[in-house]
């Protein structure tokens, strides 16, 4: 019998995961559920009924795995608790110093209802954590990098929206490649902001703006652009639109560290995803751990857990047997 | 405490575990067993004791985990079943195509000891391996790429050196730039053996050798060379010595595949080694493993496992609040 997923939240993220469950033919959507008014949604799935968001917990038995797509900074905090208390579940909640109260919050729900409730589950963190795990665990004493592009940061789009006279625009962070060689190299730089990304911006201005100043603006602000070198280009709402449509995003997690008795060999280790959809890629990661979810209660494990937490044998469709003649 | 780790074969592999041990503080070296003659051996770390192989057994009760360091043709079937009556064990067995048996005779004597068995354990199988199950679960329908090197194969090398006229001689692997970039494009192009690898061989002739014929022996060996382009450099014995004394290797993952409600986008997973010594990153992967074997065993669990049945966390010295904080 297929996995049937629930999603809560249809904004990209929520659509990305309908689509990962139709590449994935051991799941099939069960329902979305929605703070909008549901009529107004089109889901893409034939036939999958649109629930509001208050309804969830009436529809326990129908769900095996409920996928939270809700935002970091105040959906999850809220959502990913409450529907613990009656599914298993599985969030991307990326707010890095908050992991630990989310953490406590989710394993509380999750044991007192009996489910298991995965958090943090995308590419970073995620993927990246992984790799920045399994490198540590293999190569103690080296030292860890990691680069984030070429991608949008919708952060950082957001906050050039929020400038006078802007009307739209989309920022890449980008790494540098002179240091991604010195760290491939395995010489271990020290590397400060600036040496390491790059920041290209696009920008629709309103009609009249003053563009120096808007550049002057986002150049200079703090934390978001100035300990980067930025560059601005103003562009045409239709050259937005024709060239800037996507979200792709990447990057890389280099660990480099040396072994033998004095420390004279020399490894690299090194992880690198290049995406055309971040949230497409996210919601794949995140219907992998779906299915761990469903096994490991099935199994009966219960709890809140992190990907650091789940034997990868957990995500795939095939058994052990299976796994170990094709893919070790 | 420290995990008391035993070494069964002290040869490149067991004296880089020996260095792997150092670089983990939670772990010491315990005492290594051999065939050869114990007081041959020459241990780098102070105060440990060389015993012969088949008194392994009477040390039961003074090492947590042993490192089975023996090579996948001969040694390792027989070891490591045997071994694990009486050990929590790990190795690095990687015939592929007799994995499922091993898997079954070491799961076998590890049930009926009480002992965890992890198999397989290293970057080929290994660290390749883990990386092509996840990103098959994230990117279902994609396609996988391994390329190796550049880096020494020891068995071409062996091979050479069966050839009449040969003193010595060592041979790399070496991936094909377009191949991989063709790769990393996502274009998943159908690749064959002679486009994704080429083969160079540093030999040492016998003096009066008939250097034509050699090299003509060498690009067409059947099975080694035939089927690759193969460039063959005649070189003194002191040039090899200088130049070609190590034992480099690594290599790439690359999966790609598509995501989106028509397949829309696409992504591209990368995982890459650049090793200086082959043996000791296997080395240091074989200790990660021993040290999530004897957690394993702490917590009650038994039988034989591969690297895709343990969760990450195991392998690391932090705990799961500390890997959250520091890693996730």
């Amino acid at each position: 019998m297929a996995i049937r997923i629930g999603i809560l939240g249809y904004g990209n993220l929520g659509r990305g995961v309908e689509c990962a469950i139709k590449h994935n033919q051991d799941m099939e959507l069960a329902a979305v559920f929605t703070r909008r008014n549901p009529a107004s949604l089109n889901v893409l799935t034939q036939g999958v009924k649109v629930y509001r968001a208050e309804d969830a917990p009436e529809k326990k038995n129908e769900i095996d795995v409920m996928i939270i797509c809700g935002g970091s900074a105040t959906d999850l905090p809220k959502q990913t608790p409450e529907m613990a208390g009656y599914f298993n579940i599985v969030d991307s909640f990326d707010t890095h110093a908050k992991i630990p109260e989310h953490f406590a919050a989710v394993d509380k729900a999750a044991r007192e209802s009996g489910h298991v409730g995965i958090i943090s589950v995308g590419w970073d963190p995620g993927m990246f954590s992984l790799n920045r795990l399994y490198a540590n665990a293999i190569l103690p004493g080296g030292k860890d990098y990691t680069f984030w592009g070429k991608g949008v940061s919708q952060g950082h789009s957001d906050a050039i929206r929020r400038i006078e006279g802007v009307r739209d625009a989309k920022q890449y962070t980008i790494p540098v490649d002179c240091a991604l060689e010195a760290v491939r190299s395995g010489s271990n730089p020290e590397l400060t902001v600036r040496e390491k990304h790059t920041r290209e911006c696009f920008v629709v201005a309103e009609d009249g703006a003053d563009l120096e100043k808007i550049r002057e603006t986002i150049i200079n602000m703090p934390n978001y652009f100035s300990d980067y070198d930025t560059t601005v280009h103003f562009i045409s709402e239709e050259e937005l639109k024709r060239d800037h449509a996507g979200i792709p995003h990447g990057g890389f997690v280099i660990r480099s560290g040396r072994t033998g008795w004095e420390n004279e060999h020399n490894h690299v280790i090194e992880y690198r995803l290049k995406l055309d959809s971040n949230p497409e890629f996210t919601a794949s990661v995140l219907a992998a751990y779906a299915r761990a979810a469903h096994r490991l209660n099935q199994e009966g494990q219960i709890g809140c857990k992190s990907v650091f937490d789940i034997a990868p044998a957990y995500l795939s469709e095939l058994d052990g047997a299976e796994l170990r003649k094709r893919l070790l």
